[in-house]
């Protein structure tokens, strides 16, 4: 599928979108696989150094919002409806966390998508998110 | 079910056990229905002023936990291995949100609860959530 | 909320739409928790005499429709976008199952309700679901 | 990983302990991605012709569950914890559907995997579903 956007126009989006937390991610590709960075920092952490679950569930969201906004351009107001997360591996200490994502549906009222989150250089992945966004009516 | 925590403990064991995140949280009642508040502020807002997902998601997280400590009594390692969530309305502008919470099964190795969150005051949920969580072995 | 739909024109529905499992079920109660029956026969069980994870999943999806269709009267086109299902202890043999339903949202384009499952007569649920419905535009 | 079952083996497991569903389905592949068919029939059918959510239900859960068999070897008591599935597209009138299975995790007391459900020939996914499942001790 042609991309409306690419890593350069999706990471100007989250910039001027999303300031509060733009500077937590990194978009790395865009394409068949789109991949997201966290950069994991103090604020992540949970006693004994692993990364907490909200910081998963945010680089899961923004990381599949951001694939399909790839595929659609630009939508603002697209939002979360349903977000399911299995947890399967403790992630390393000290490591980012890279999300990689699949836009599996881009319907006109519903666009779904999941990811598998490694930490950086693991070969197993720590988290599996799948995603629902309603896209609001033109 | 006897409770084998109350308020005052569970808010002493958040304290000592997850100081980041301890004075977002409140707990205002535990028994059958645990209830669950989060302080709302800057850093919990999207654009538009609405709370967003992951603050949502660390609510019900600490809020299940929280209930199901209340009966098993403090067990540091308990780790969340499902999530849920299903983002229903738009919170409500400047105020804080509330979660109902419901414990649904205690076994040896699982646990389950599920939780409504409501912005403070009103009387249709924003957020649906259900979580499992892996209770390590003795 | 005022019903549009109640036991009698639910089931008169469910076997005018659902010919094949129309007989598999019955509507017991409309309302603020709606309940429907699934009447376990041989062809829902498993080895060891537990109802079937199918089974369980067919009485949610039926009951929560259901449920939703009485407040909005009957749509036939609602589609199930999501739906998560906690199974929570093994069901009691030769037992009819219960679902208890709530209604969490009716919007335009989506509608979302959860259900506890219990063995007739069992004190704690054998199962929690939810899903999600797109209601076709008008 | 090394495979404990094969197509065979698998197909006979299936037969000797599930016999009421075993015709039902077909192991077509073992390995890094499983491959499970369901043969639908007019009992899997709803109106209009489409396969019905309890049938994409089951062969979602017993690819997943044959695909975690293959590495761990024929374990009779292994329950489904937790399911989500993803309703994507209609899938299309009278093909059979395939659902292509990987496994995340292999943990000594649970076990998730995921699957993408297609309409035979079909190039999208007609749906996306994950399950958890508890391992007995042993």
């Amino acid at each position: 599928m042609k991309m409306q956007m690419d890593v350069t126009s999706l990471t100007a989006f989250l910039a001027a979108h999303f300031p509060q937390v733009a500077g937590m991610f990194a978009v790395e590709a865009v394409g068949e696989e789109t991949v997201i960075r966290l950069k994991v920092d103090e604020s992540h952490l949970r006693p004994g150094g692993t990364v907490s679950g909200p910081s998963m569930f945010a680089l899961a969201d923004v990381g599949i919002y951001l694939a399909i906004l790839a595929r659609i351009g630009p939508v603002m107001l697209a939002v979360t409806t349903n977000a399911t997360i299995d947890f399967l591996r403790k992630p390393a200490a000290g490591r980012d966390l890279i999300a990689k994502v699949r836009v599996l549906k881009l319907g006109r009222a519903l666009a779904v998508g999941d990811a598998l989150i490694y930490s950086e250089g693991g070969a197993e992945p720590v988290a599996r998110a799948s995603m629902t966004y309603a896209i609001p009516p033109k």
